[in-house]
């Protein structure tokens, strides 16, 4: 699964052996999440990809064959990209919520610092629907698991299933969209606090 | 707002005066949501709607400029379709956390229906942002209201703001998803009652 591959852009690069190479891809990723952010899948080139990468076509061939296979490398990593911030935000013994605010604000930090990942995520619907259906089963399965580990810590409520992660995934996801990429103008701590809130005790007035 | 124009599709189109003439309309934005849902904005064409609606070309030019122009409208029209059946599906003075399941439930059962809705709303992204940004404005601004009217009604805890409207839409949309467009194994009605208890009280064991 993408969420445990981090650096790995999967099957659809040839993996470098060298520091140097790893380094190179790193920066054709990063300029490919520029170009595809800026102009969109179809207007997106090859040069332009290199250009603002600094480097040469060929290194470009040595590690992708296509526009189309860097895309789907692209968007693999950044579901592992997320998947690894959003890891790495939380410290190990965590409790179940303060672990889903933690997830939520690291993600909306994220998403300030890298707004193109909507772009990028949204146009795989139409240019690799499968990339596109495995980032969110992907995140979700990883959500799943929270879920699971937050029941049997007697934190959550017990019958966690599926539903409950696809519920928060598109919580986020739409928090996301509206306070990091549309507008930064409300704290995300704020916004990760409130939705925690929210899945912590619903929106009813007597918890009921 | 779209919300509140259900069969107008707005600025886009001109307005038909005459029972023949919204026939006409209907069966044009119906044949563009198969068309540009199957092939995409890019691969659809004017005269694939045009045979799919039966109609003459020539009635295609009396309401829309170009194809730019149809697909603006079917976003609003979409978005006002989704408006109008959750709002057919409330009874008045149903309580709010009742509206909210029913609201859900009516939207899940609009996208078994329409699977088309979620390609067409998110090719916009790309092909019509306004319309994109207007669709998910619209629908938080509808949500805000009722979550407003459930905290007067007393029924919602205080401080319902955007962010409270972003998360329920987001949690509708990825259940959408999910649940109706990528498989229907799971009854619609056990996913909105199983969302509900979700908006109602969390996911916390003791409901704190």
């Amino acid at each position: 699964m993408a969420a445990t591959q981090s650096n790995d852009p999967g099957d659809h690069a040839k993996v470098p052996r060298t520091a140097r190479g790893r380094e190179t891809l790193r920066k054709l990723l990063d300029a490919a999440a520029l170009e595809f952010g800026e102009k969109g899948f179809h207007e997106a080139s090859i040069s332009g990809i290199t250009r603002r990468a600094g480097t040469a076509l060929g290194s470009f061939y040595t590690y992708f064959e296509s526009k189309d296979a860097i895309f789907r490398a692209l968007v693999k990593d950044m579901s592992a990209q997320v998947a690894r911030q959003v890891g790495e935000a939380v410290a190990p013994e965590t409790a179940a919520f303060d672990i889903e605010r933690a997830a939520l604000h690291s993600f909306l930090d994220f998403a300030r610092e890298h707004k193109e990942i909507y772009r990028i995520i949204d146009e795989a619907e139409f240019v690799d629907p499968t990339s596109f259906r495995q980032h969110y089963e992907t995140t979700a399965v990883r959500i799943l698991d929270r879920l699971h580990k937050g029941e049997a810590d007697g934190e959550f409520r017990d019958g966690m299933e599926e539903a409950h992660a696809w519920a928060l995934m598109g919580m986020n996801v739409f928090l996301g969209l509206r306070f990091s990429v549309w507008s930064e103008s409300c704290d995300a701590e704020r916004i990760a606090g409130l939705a925690n809130d929210m899945l912590r005790s619903g929106i009813g007035r007597s918890g009921d």
